[in-house]
């Protein structure tokens, strides 16, 4: 499955009026529950979804190929039409935009954990006795604001033990390796330099550990911190130079709008409930013409392994359709990042159960918004890259090619 | 059908316990039958294939791609993974492999045929009238063991007038010509080097062929030789490399071996029989955790273009189930290298029934294992180079990627 070529899109596409939604049920594909035989899906009551696909196009969509289980900057990059192998998304980056931290274009991010360390300095801990996010946070501000070599060191909470530390300055690169070991009885790991033109980047990272290690010494069990995943924001194009689009994300997770805003879209500020959500496209509906709507619910209802939860919040989702489609878009897909079943209690690598919904698009036989019904849609099995072009084709966005 | 990235896969596999058991039938796939209008998979009785099938998901694979005949050498290196155009496996080389012959990494193997040339050494007859392997054997016998500046020449016979040449030494390159000229009433042409780095390559072969000319001179029809398929063994990077599985071969055939082991798969002694395998399997269950099992007997009866004989080997494979589900493995792949429909006498480009069994696999509606039933199943139709993938991502073996 090769990617989108982004360039050649960029060539035909066009600015118009006509409007795409597209919905984004994290973790929406998954497992037949042992007793029913049915996924989560297909146990849902979905009489809106139902109706949508029996209008629409439907199919099973591949985030990056099949047998690959995606994590969800991956998912997400795809469905926005960027090849999420070429596009990496770090690490530190990623928990950067999940606490929503501004993080600038030549930032470097890395994750960090608090851990024990004993006398000799060998890791007995890697997750510190998993302290509080409230102590966490004291311990990020005892580290907050060093300047090393002109660099500043940004230090910010993000749960339990985990915090970032962003690296900002002149003249800095990410191609460093790791301090955490991720096994215990051993040193942390020194950081070096993995090219040439990384030295500094590696010399001033390993002076803001041995700084930190003596402003931590008191604070056992958090004596020690270990950092990973160093990264800068990707540098992608953005929606609007390839699509000539007008984007905006709702999400209530702020990894997800994160994430968007690496594409060039907007974020609009919305609450906490899917309702919420959709009150928020309303207010916003004439101002745009791409809406990403995130629903977080799913996910983690498969995350914790709870399938009739997962099923509710499908249901939920269900249930606002009718206040989206009484603003008739032209264009409405409805799609997950990926698959997070709830039997196996995490995201995995089943292809995703995606409708098209338009005026224009044609129709298929299926009238039932299933993985099994997917199989037989007028989409087939398909990367999820190409969810945007055909968005956008449906939207009639997209020129001819050619005479 | 871009092929799958096995540095990409190298990133995120990783070892476990599971166990993953690959059977290749080859040749499966077929064409109906004029008279019942049924394949000889879809004739078979195979109510354990069958079952497989109803608990897991199928599809049809294509080896290279849509209307691409592969030979036995592409056919199954796309199943182990590999892009079969990108690692091509010389002729030579698959002739030595096809006779357990212990081709080291720098040796350079060409097939050979002896051949008939009149008084002007112009070729009569390309097979020497087809002599007897007996008569092929006392021949090569005559020709081995010269050395030529320092590089050893093994010849091995094949099977009637076909054999093998082995130069073995320093600075050797399978870049040259071929000598055989593929048609009558010409001379045998000269090896020439097709790259700079070949010419003593073909200085060699060149008077390994003349010193073989006055050996064959009295022993009409085979009073000559024809050499073409140069080539040296393919560095693949290893299943372990890529997979971290520790890989295992149980296949009749010499060449299943020998296609095996260039994946650094471990050969395990069988005996000549389907029943024999499966005993290998059991015996080695614990040592391995993955098992390449190859049935030959499907090809070589749709080579023979015997329709029943076919049928009756996919039964054979089906009786023999029960024992290998006893076992339990993880995932079970039941698929072909190919198909060789048995009207055709020979490989096609026709894509091959695959079924995929395991646990956390999602099951399609597909209840009979056929072509056409096949074709609606979950996998869809798909490049065989994703099977291993599947197959590992099913067996838990494959780890998220990106956060």
């Amino acid at each position: 499955m090769s990617p989108v070529d982004l360039e050649f899109i960029k060539l035909i596409s066009m600015s118009s009026p006509t409007k795409i939604v597209l919905i984004v049920i994290d973790g929406l594909g998954g497992l037949p529950h042992s007793e029913t035989g049915k996924t989560e899906l297909e146990t849902a009551n979905t009489p809106n979804l139902d109706e949508l696909v029996a209008n629409g196009i439907c199919g099973l969509s591949d985030p990056i190929s099949p047998g690959i289980t995606p994590g969800s900057g991956p998912g997400h990059l795809a469905l926005f039409g960027y090849d999420p192998v070429r596009f990496n998304i770090g690490r530190g980056v990623l928990e950067a935009l999940g606490i929503d931290f501004d993080l600038q274009s030549r930032d470097i991010a890395a994750r960090g954990n608090f851990c024990t360390v004993d006398k000799d300095g060998l890791v007995t801990d890697r997750r510190a006795g998993r302290i509080s996010t409230e102590e966490c946070t004291k311990l990020c501000w005892l580290l907050d604001g060093l300047v090393i070599d002109r660099v500043k060191v940004l230090v910010r909470p993000v749960r339990e033990h985990r915090f970032i530390v962003v690296f900002r300055g002149e003249g800095l690169n990410p191609d460093v390796s790791e301090s955490d070991p991720q096994q215990i009885g051993v040193n942390p790991k020194p950081v070096t330099a993995l090219a040439p033109e990384a030295s500094r980047m590696a010399d001033i990272t390993d002076r803001f550990i041995n700084k930190a290690k003596v402003l931590l010494a008191e604070h056992h069990p958090a004596n020690m911190l270990l950092l990973r995943g160093f990264s800068q924001r990707p540098q992608l194009p953005t929606m609007n130079e390839i699509y000539k689009l007008k984007p905006a994300v709702i999400a209530v997770y702020p990894m997800y709008r994160g994430l968007a805003t690496l594409t060039g879209m907007e974020v609009l500020k919305t609450g906490t409930s899917i309702e919420d959500e959709l009150v928020t496209l309303k207010q916003n509906y004439t101002n745009y013409d791409f809406f990403f709507l995130h629903i977080k619910g799913t996910d983690s209802a498969g995350e914790d392994g709870d399938f009739d939860r997962k099923v509710r919040v499908i249901e939920q989702v269900d249930s606002v359709l009718p206040g989206l489609n009484s603003l008739e878009p032209d264009v409405i897909v409805v799609t997950g990042d990926h698959s997070t079943p709830a039997i196996l209690k995490g995201h995995s690598w089943h292809p995703v159960p995606t409708l098209l919904y338009s005026k224009w698009c044609r129709p298929d036989k299926v009238g039932e918004f299933s993985e099994s019904a997917c199989l037989s849609g007028g989409l087939g099995r398909f990367p999820a890259t190409q969810i945007m072009s055909l968005a956008m084709a449906n939207a009639l966005k997209l020129t001819k090619f050619g005479a």
